[in-house]
């Protein structure tokens, strides 16, 4: 998808969210953010998705700082909230729709900064545009199953969809980045929740925000167009892989009017919908 | 106040919500998005309040536009919906300082946007700092009363605390802005709501986003300074008028984080506080 004006302001914001983890005085965050902007007015034009631009915004933040993983702490300290809120729900013995919506609310939990994040929130955040009798179509007859992850935190809400579906005897391959950017879960992020435990966990080759294919590995472009099912996490997966040529499950929260549109499927809740510009 | 990093892409928000009011195709508002982002650009440093780069992306967005007046529509539709509300108000009764509550919630509601207010919620929005005794020392011995009015809808609210004030006694101007500017009132809101038959209303002399003296009329400033209370209303007052050489009653919903800690009080919440650069 193609980035759109209110997209512009929210890019710088995502820079200055960035900047804000490290402690720099008024002064030097006001000039990093100018240089932000410095930045957008270079473009003739803004013609690409949000991810494209996003992904220089933050380039920009890790040159002017100087530091390459802003989130690090941050993403420490999701994994362990979310983990330690995932001892509640195993007892809950949820259901394959149950373990979608929650990954998709993991999505939306900024579980760093919330001090107490409540269960009966996550579970009842509600969902919008959901195509599950799509899915289960396609879920019963799959062999191979790539979920390409998002957040540090939400990752750990990911373990039990991916245990749901192994379980189910599916054969399912976790993907993260290869390098720091955004709070974009790692390898140690995965190890950290245990996905390495419950399926093969790769990278994708990128140090991108969200997955453009170009970029990505041979090891995971494979994957991507041989796995039956793709379930694609978050927004920033979905600007970039919306117009890839496959079929694609896209589950994520909404999280801007911007979205809410492309997605048609209100903000604030989960959306769960086949996408992609596949043949059928 | 000086504004910080997050006031930046805040602005340009701002331009944007303007333009939003003008049903310009996605590409056009890209266009002016991009405008208001070189405008930024431009600027070596930013070391005045967030109200003084707003007037020039309003002017900007004007200009591009070639719409004098882009909130228009809504400010007409505010104040017919919030005058409507006002009427089961009445029967309330209301003390002093409920209506100062209600002029600082008002300052808070999108009259506009909101298909339905409730009235409990507006009531019920809650006080952060609120420095009433302060204000009923100065009210008791005060002869006029000053009040910087702020956006339209919200300016119907301001007739209950108009009302009350001259009820006890007191001489009371209103003063509106003298040219449009974002959604903020004009003497034609001002006799809309029917603030002209409570007070005299004046008009500021100036088009700018909040109140800068040196642009202000002779007669608006010499109510400023002779006026024996001064409340200001709304973020763009507070931060135009908070480095003021006189004592200032701020009376406003915190919108923001940067708000919230200049002000020191709540975001989401009413605020009432003495502020200016006075000298006891």
């Amino acid at each position: 998808m193609i980035a759109k004006a209110p997209c512009i302001p929210c890019l710088i914001n995502q820079g200055i969210n960035a900047v804000k983890r490290l402690n720099l005085d008024d002064d030097k965050q006001k000039e990093i953010a100018l240089e932000l902007v410095r930045y957008l007015s270079s473009l003739q034009t803004i013609d690409k998705s949000p991810a494209y631009y996003a992904y220089y915004i933050q380039k920009l933040v890790k040159e002017l700082t100087g530091q390459e993983d802003p989130f690090y702490e941050i993403k420490k300290l999701s994994n362990a909230k979310a983990y330690s809120i995932l001892k509640n729900l195993k007892e809950k013995d949820l259901d394959l729709r149950e373990v979608l919506i929650l990954s998709g609310a993991g999505n939306a939990v900024d579980f760093a900064i919330k001090d107490s994040v409540n269960l009966d929130d996550i579970l009842n955040i509600g969902v919008g545009r959901f195509e599950y009798e799509s899915f289960v179509e396609e879920f019963l007859k799959a062999r191979s199953i790539l979920i390409v992850g998002d957040n540090a935190g939400e990752i750990a809400f990911d373990t039990l969809l991916v245990e749901k579906l192994v379980k189910a005897g599916k054969e399912v391959v976790y993907a993260v980045k290869s390098y720091p950017i955004l709070n974009d879960a790692l390898m140690e992020d995965a190890i950290e929740v245990g996905m390495d435990k419950l399926c093969r966990v790769i990278e994708n080759g990128s140090d991108k925000v969200g997955t453009f294919l170009e970029d990505c590995s041979e090891e995971f472009r494979k994957t991507f167009y041989e796995s039956d099912i793709v379930i694609s996490k978050g927004q920033a997966n979905y600007e970039t892989l919306s117009s890839s040529n496959r079929k694609v499950f896209f589950l994520l929260t909404v999280k801007c009017k911007v979205i809410e549109g492309e997605a048609k499927s209100p903000q604030g809740k989960v959306a769960f919908f086949v996408g992609g510009m596949y043949d059928g």
